[in-house]
């Protein structure tokens, strides 16, 4: 039986059939799907489409349908293409030909668009809570790790000291805007489509804004046309997904390389890690490595999304079935990422040591001498040739900055065509000065900035992290 | 001359010099470098860094640099690889060694940032205001045509009956969810990261919220790191895009077909239509078509910057030099997509006569048939099934329902299995009810709820878009 | 039991389990592992790593555990992530410990690449056999349909007339060289990977030569490295398939809007077509516009799987595990639409009457007119400004090109610059001359060139492909 | 003067005009497009439609249009649209209206059909002249580097030992393939469109195949309507292209880590790194940086060409207009990326010690030790994980396999519950036996097979690439 024959006089092709059924992928919306049919009866009974008596009957039917699905005792039938089909038609089977009324003043064009709707808003508040607990997790290491220095990198090669908790902190900026994406997605989706017909506007005295409460909506569409073809939130989900998981990859990208031994930085815990078929020395952050390349399918989903919508007509085009998969399979994929993220960080074994040794390699406090010496009087440009001319000296010597000779300092003050610079070559104890602003801790403090490494800057970050999060408990 | 060269011996590879330079693209940015540059001077002032004449010497030099950019006066010199260089050493042709003093407690990380932003909230504020003008466009072209019917469409088929207007105003709703978009965009990008340094914070006491504010930012960005490598409001400023393009992109679509004689519906003004190099006939609505393409260029835009960003670790990565022409080329085409459909829509030719005819084509009345068989007390399943029945005989016999004779209307009520569906079969007069409800306009009448096409419903949403149009004026 | 287990003390984190588990989408890849393997243990017996009745004993097993998989009797263990682990778990189970000596010289990751180029090359079969069923349908109706004459278009607007069979036989071409990339790619991917272990070959001396041979390639890959972590097989045929896709696009979206009664053009079998649940009166073209639908997820596939290689070091990562729902999904929306695309050609109606009369409209035959002029010694550029305005005249007459009275036509000449255009003019006769080539049967001759739409050059095209598809029968 | 104006009124809108004009970006084709024009006019005089003369007039105008825009001469004028108008108002500035003669029998759809063939082709040839070129380097990297051992990775972890240069011509094996993708794009684009005209096929017998043969083409196309809107060799090249990218941004990966002081392999030479205006300490990679971010643009490149030709009905869209941009920037990119990767290879540093000692450290020759042990009777599963407790407990004492004393390795086989194992155990000389197998040079030699990192095996790939090399000179 289709719901939709009556004009037809043959059967689908199985070709056909087999290319355009849903039901695999939609009964996912099932028990959205449900929600909406219960208000939509009531609705039908306050337009006076159906007697008290029938409303009670539908609803009731509805409400045993809604539990066998959440029971899994659902058996979803393929020749009743989509999950709409099948569950009038199982709802059919419950309460008989009353269910045939159902469907009154009601076409699935808005009854996928609220389904999906409600889907996706569940989903959001779903990976509200997830993020909040990634977060919780950063600044639960963070704290741990406070005095915690590594190497800040900018190109991949290490650039300035900073605080692996201030590294940390990043990430919970980037956190804190997903969240802000994910919440103006789910603000501007939260209103009804029910009652938008199939293009047109249902052609009954449907009081939209009593369903649209009902269901939890902040109001209703506003133009039936539009609402029954817009996937905009479907995008919008995706955009926010998709960068979302960009953030996770990046963390994962470092953890990975962060894990082989030539950085040895961390140590992703065994129940994070996996081991090799044939080689039995491995140990691989296999979680933090799959994030990163779902990542990729995240970003074609959103791809996907948008190169559907281009183009096509106003009102629905049966091209909108492909919104689900891609949204459903970012879903899953943002959801999970979250989780094994937030795992790893839980879990994370740090080593102090070697972080701080690479801290020290790349001579990281060069910028913090050339700041030194623009505070005595030398222009920026200057001090920055000045100290280039000191690292190529250092690397050559293979030594640390902090550890040049004073004729060496004297030297290169003296090179520089920089009158000021040449003055302060001539200047007793240069060479401990310069000396004195070249180690880590003094380079840590100097970037005393709102947002900076400093450590009172992100001791005050994380006190102010802690707080927030604590209020979203 | 290199400002970055001091501990470097040789030169660049001329290969490598071609492949990183960016001042074709980036000098773009120069107005925002300069505004930015001012800026900070200023701050490098309050913090004691230079004195009041240095300050004034500074900015002095930077205002006429300002001016020299806008008249188009400057040589944008290759060898000196970006804007930012560029505009330093053109300071310095100004100035003298002063110039040398200006990069203090800056990276090009955190200048390059500040501009980025500062030319993304232009940009944003340049394309809300093209999508207000489409917006004018596309309701004053509905109230024009506010009686005009055409057939509403889904699945490219004819469906029901709607308004011109009501078609319209669609793409306003959508219009207004991309200016919210963007406007999301621009609250959560206007943070000025000016003071984070390349990647730890600037090594000086400087007070960054007082240059944020002078730079018209709400406040500024709380992690140094994450300031530097964030491109978020990238990808969320193409998100919007990218999706305001597919808008567009759906109602060229439609124009390109309704301007194909088999439709007829519209013809795009002279204007906005080019002819054949070959063909003396053709009159090609190309400017609707290329809508449509760089839409495909536009969402490619959003992917390459997500795909960028993947798996980058944090701090600055050369990498994010590509954020920009996906960007600025988003941009523009955005910009040219509104103006050109703006154009379009303001100009357009309305055939009343052939949207009508195509509208009573189609049976595109059915559902009203079966609403009011509903109304009349048949389950609508089963109403669903007799007016299929009856639009398989219309077809047949090539007439429109409204003209079918009161025997097949009766033949169809008789042929269900659904008593009260019988009982109307013996009804006296069911035939001229059935036809009474058959014509267009008590068809497009019957959509009246919030977003349905009944003509009150749609000349109150007129009425409230011009409300609302006229106070952004 | 973990196979990789040895070095590991916990158990891993359900998160970690769930997240990286990927049994439900490998596991089809069941019967291409157990070919492999049979192959590979008869290689281990001609090392003399595994003794005559070890080999017989484990092939025995294999073959039995093939035979199951293909009834459909495995139960697939999620404990055991993948297919690889849950097939040698089932051979453990069938004969007991000598299973442990199956995976000696081999890593999951040369044997994941063997079996994911044995299931490609195999889809690839497939595709290839389902590509000349659509050029075979395409085909018969060209030759059903050879007199049938339609509006060519160019910008979504009548050009020239051409052949439907011409117009049909363009598809031929693109089904032509998507068939040669698919075999190129198949040509490319049919090395044998296997012996290349985790990464730096096989640590015994097996024979790949050999084994490569029984399982049907061509030869050996030639680096162990490339061929552990090389997806280029993927990205190729992914790349084949989305062009292929976006060629059926073009058809769908071609039949959607001939469908739509303003053209009437054709109309798609009921065995094709679907309904409306609300509106009784459609009849809608779903597969077509799924077709459409699904190609914007193919072309996101391919995206996925670049966006996944990009940055990848060398080896095997993780990452690459996403490389199957991308191929999977794409191959099956590929043979999807082929077969309901062959289907949709191979039971169209053509409305022959509606074809030509659309033809007549759009004054398609105004490039033939110019042509003559030429040919009656006038310079291109002059003709077309002349019959440029002739169009003009007729549209604003509402007449056809062939109507033209003979004034119309010697005032167009007069007016024209140039002095050849104005002798002509003078002509007695020139009228009929003009309409003598205006009309639809003249201008379709007069494309006489390979490749065009003259009915001569159409026929022969017909015959052609004929004689070419008999050969693959 | 608009060429195709004839039959309009009014001119273009300002908006229009600037959103369709093409010429700052397809004057890239000036060249080819002459180079078609010329061949056409020929054609012309060969079917009696230009005179001797008219053609002699016609080609050395067009021959001195040539060397003008070979010597940029040629002021590129905004309002003549795009390079096909340009050219021909230029060439009757020089010529006078003869001029107009030139496009008789051709259209702007075939006319940049034949030069986006022409140009891709010229493309294709430099490219694969580039891949050469980096090949050649490293072949010859890997012949000064071919004793140099580094630990190879799986899972960004160190796995088992490999030569630096096995590793190196795994890059090899991919540019092979890549040129292979491009040698097959290239015969598959080498037929001409000339003579398809707008979509029908040109109004006049021109001799296709003659001009084709001029032009180099191996043949025509075979249907005029498929000829015009075909973009299949664009979107064959960028996806042979966006693959030729990704393998070069994993090489580009590996290096900015390998010079992070934390591996210290390599040293990028001075010529392809750049400094950072603020920190006097860097040395960046950035070409390899921006070869890795480029190589996101390209995969976007593909994917915006893609979504173009989504449903794009047949003949000649604007939309096509896009296919240039994306197709322009991806030669571009893959051009400078593959010049400045040879650069990097052909002058890299390599520090043999730091990669032999990361070789030994990871245990990367524990898979080495188990096939030993299976070579001695065990099981592979039961060595993997007698090794598997080897190296915990390695790891545990922080030593190498290779120093493991007697009674560990004793320990762990009489732990296992496999006979032969804990027969070893008792085995006089087992420590030896063990130990004597747990070196890299071992290990390596143990790789011996075809295509594993076996010396022999390295040395002989080198020595068949450097001969394949030298024939391609």
């Amino acid at each position: 039986m289709r719901l939709w024959g009556g004009r037809f006089s043959g059967d689908s092709d199985p070709r056909a059939a087999d290319f355009t059924r849903s039901i695999e992928i939609d009964r996912e919306l099932a028990a959205d799907d449900i929600s909406g049919s219960i208000v939509h009866v009531r609705g039908l009974g306050r337009a006076g489409l159906l007697t008290n008596d029938e409303v009670e009957r539908l609803v009731a039917g509805l409400e045993e349908l809604g539990r066998d699905v959440e029971a899994g005792q659902i058996e979803w039938d393929p020749a009743l293409e989509d999950v709409h089909l099948n569950l009038e038609a199982a709802l059919g089977e419950r309460i008989g030909p009353l269910a045939g009324k159902l469907h009154t003043g009601r076409s699935r064009n808005d009854q996928v668009a609220t389904d999906l709707r409600l889907w996706t808003r569940r989903a959001i508040d779903r990976l509200d809570a997830a993020i909040l607990d990634f977060e919780r997790a950063l600044v639960d290491l963070a704290e741990r790790e406070v005095e915690t220095v590594m190497p800040g990198t900018t190109h991949i090669q290490p650039a300035q000291p900073v605080l692996f908790a201030h590294h940390l902190l990043a990430y919970v900026e980037m956190a804190e805007r997903d969240r802000g994406r994910l919440a103006d997605a789910r603000r501007r989706l939260n209103l009804s489509p029910l009652g938008s017909g199939a293009l047109a506007g249902a052609g009954y005295p449907l009081d939209r804004e009593a369903t649209a409460r009902e269901l939890g909506f902040d109001g209703v569409t506003a133009n039936s046309l539009d609402a029954v073809g817009d996937r905009d939130f479907v995008v919008e989900a995706l955009a926010a997904i998709a960068l979302g998981m960009a953030h996770l990859s990046r963390l994962a990208e470092e953890i990975t390389w962060w894990s082989n031994p030539a950085f040895g930085f961390v140590r992703v815990a065994e129940g994070f890690s996996t081991g090799s078929s044939m080689m039995p020395n491995k140990r691989n952050p296999d979680p933090a490595e799959l994030v990163r390349g779902r990542t990729a399918r995240v970003i074609a989903a959103l791809n996907a999304v948008l190169g559907l919508l281009k183009g096509l007509p106003l009102g629905y085009q049966r091209d909108l079935q492909e919104d689900k998969p891609p949204l459903f399979g970012a879903v899953a994929a943002y959801e999970g990422s979250l989780a094994v993220m937030t795992g790893i960080v839980a879990t994370l074994s740090v080593d102090r040591a070697r972080m701080r040794n690479a801290a020290t390699a790349g001579h990281t406090t060069a910028t913090a001498v050339a700041d030194h010496l623009v505070r005595r009087g030398v222009a920026f440009r200057v001090a920055h040739q000045v100290v280039g001319s000191l690292v190529a000296n250092a690397e050559e010597e293979c030594i640390e900055l902090a550890a040049l000779a004073d004729e060496a300092i004297v030297r290169a003050l003296e090179a520089s065509e920089d009158e000021t610079a040449r003055r302060l070559a001539t200047e007793p104890g240069i060479g401990d000065d310069v000396r004195g602003v070249a180690d880590l801790q003094s380079a840590l403090s100097a970037a005393d900035v709102v947002g900076g490494t400093a450590p009172r800057r992100v001791e005050a970050s994380i006190a102010e992290a802690k707080r927030r999060l604590s209020e979203t408990d």
